[in-house]
């Protein structure tokens, strides 16, 4: 079975390094051999045996009869879209990393690979590693999947379990992490949770077999998290993890993106470092968790070369995933249930008697000097709204999500 | 597609209870409706609608052309084998979560299965809902498995979790668990080890390809575990699980149940009460680990509806798994490298001049009164016990494996 390979980028040359390692193993998974016959890439790479397979021009792959599956480590939407749409209307299955593409255009492609009979398998784009898009397809079929919650993004948990360990600012922890390559020069996509956004749209999609659009949900990354915040989350035995989550409650959706307070007893407490995990609950099964690198190039190649095996397994068959182009209307954010670790800061003294007029009932929290500080009772996010506004007099030094 | 089901206990009323109560989603992604057509059980259930389907004679099923899916859940080996063996032969898929029988005629009857173009599928029969088989043979693919670890006996981790939290003696923590129902009566299988046995045989043989006889690994249970021990573990910062496990290193793969101490920043290490996770570790993907129920009636049914959607959708065609009836030869224990935490008692102040005579290097524990305590260097097996033989006048009070 002959495939090409688009992007020798990181993930790329991953993934032509484990074909290349595991060969037999793999090959007598595929139940046939694997040979990547072209590698699409802007750049040239003299002296270096890839080179061969060097090609600069899309259409010598797309026109190469011979050519069954396309697997892609490019990320970005284009030309990606473009690439795999004219693939799998070819009947090329297509296998990608790229959660950007997948998030947008996955219950269209979908469906044309549906109608080609071929495959478009995405196991990379969330959780690198971990298998947790096959699980859910394959695995939990038994269950109505009511709530997905998951660490997805390996870079702001790396952040966090330094600032954690190492009592240091965000700033600091980012400085470090972008010198060791863990963060972008750009660190947006991760520190302002846009990647998890993106992964937990495709969980949410795969769970409830509907469309859930990046779009709608609300997003808040990591970048006003403190080291004090770190401080009083230690006091109350809670760690603070960046949580994507989506949940279905009395038939409706809802999904966001957010930093949380979560106890030390949660099984997502311990995933530190750049490790993810992904928390899944069904009717049936309870709680299930699927916890490993999400990141990185040998895991997340580990991941396309899987969905290379499975597409060559399934070479004219279609894998039915459920995601319709069906739209699902999320939950209004205002109306979903919360409640806030909050730092005021208190001078005088008189915050305590503020903040109880604002807010009836109260957890106070035992507070650094000149703070006070409680955790609010669950309320809507509407709700909470009104109530901070009364205390417009008072600073506000953290808010924060909890478990409750 | 009509099913029949063997044994109306737990997990096979559970299998109702799962395929009633999730009907659609069920169907929708099976891509047919499925009807339980017979069930077999010695036992009549007057006044039940569940009376209508049950049958006696297991040649009713067998006999009938119409039935696709044998679904069992009776456990031990006899008659669940012949009911199989016959079952495959006839064209029916069969699906178990029965560990005894796929432990020990696993590779036969996926042989019998291929032959047959039909599917063996016993998800349910390790970890309970836990999707670890599935991933195992179709999702981690690219990797070649090079350690499985588990805590795969939900009993057992109920009362190591309790004697830590509550400084309990294993006797008075097992006999709650008796009377709560999460131990049986006679509660050898899980205490002594031999249903974690059977589970990681039947990983080891799918991580590896061939077959792993459970009869032939070392199996350790912890009855000898005391509540001293667990102070011991505490001031140490470890935790002791009965971890089963099975790793391969230069071509000798070796496999033992037995009670061992982890450090406590070990992902194993939070899985508390009744929970089960299994830890893999692949030469590309690096750790991964699925956590869960292990056990329980909803749970269980859950994975063996789901190996029943998975037959259903693949009528007609054998999914490949790869766990030939060629049997591993596993290394001799004696060369197996570990190191032991040990306690001996101490009167007369003369243990450790005796300990550092027979250990050359050790690491003292600050001990109990009249004690005296250590942890081992790496050596192995055979090694430890020659050493461990000089110790003759001395009373060991305790021998546990450490993670090191």
């Amino acid at each position: 079975m002959k495939i090409a390979l688009l992007g020798y980028g990181t993930v790329g040359s991953g993934v032509v390094e484990v074909i290349n390692s595991n060969k037999e193993s793999i090959e007598k998974r595929a139940g046939k051999a694997i040979d990547i016959k072209y590698v699409l890439d802007l750049r040239e790479f003299p002296g270096e045996a890839i080179n061969e397979l060097i090609v600069h021009d899309f259409s010598t792959i797309l026109e190469d009869d011979e050519i069954e599956i396309v697997a892609e480590a490019m990320g970005g939407v284009e030309p990606a879209y473009t690439f795999a749409k004219s693939s799998l209307l070819k009947g090329k299955s297509y296998v990608t990393s790229n959660k950007e593409l997948v998030a947008l255009h996955g219950a269209e492609l979908l469906e044309i690979a549906r109608k080609n009979k071929v495959n478009f398998l995405f196991e990379a784009s969330v959780g690198g590693g971990i298998p947790i898009i096959r699980p859910l397809n394959q695995s939990l079929t038994a269950d109505e999947i009511y709530e997905i919650t998951g660490i997805l993004n390996g870079t702001t948990n790396f952040i966090l379990t330094k600032m954690k360990n190492e009592g240091r600012s965000f700033e600091s922890v980012l400085k470090e992490a972008q010198e060791l390559g863990y963060a972008e020069k750009n660190p947006a996509a991760d520190v302002e949770g846009y990647d998890a956004c993106r992964k937990i749209a495709i969980l949410a999609s795969l769970a409830f077999g509907e469309h859930v659009s990046f779009e709608d949900i609300p997003t808040e990354g990591i970048t006003q998290i403190s080291s004090e915040d770190m401080i009083y989350a230690e006091k109350m035995n809670y760690v603070i993890k960046l949580l994507a989550t989506c949940q279905k409650q009395d038939g409706s959706v809802f999904a966001r993106v957010s930093p949380m307070m979560i106890s030390k007893e949660h099984p997502l407490a311990m995933v530190n470092d750049v490790f993810n995990a992904i928390f899944v609950k069904g009717n049936v099964i309870g709680d299930v968790m699927f916890y490993g690198k999400g990141a990185g190039k040998l895991p997340t190649a580990s991941a396309v070369v899987a969905d290379i095996v499975d597409a060559a397994k399934h070479s004219g068959t279609n894998i039915i995933t459920f995601w319709s182009r069906e739209k699902i209307d999320l939950k209004d954010k205002d109306e979903v249930k919360v409640s806030y670790f909050i730092r005021v800061q208190d001078e005088d003294g008189l915050a305590e008697n503020k903040v109880k007029e604002a807010f009836k009932e109260i957890q106070p929290v035992e507070a650094l000097s000149r703070e006070y500080a409680f955790i609010t009772e669950v309320m809507t996010e509407g709700e909470f709204a009104k109530r901070l506004g009364k205390l417009s007099d008072l600073t506000i030094m953290s808010k924060v999500r909890t478990e409750k």
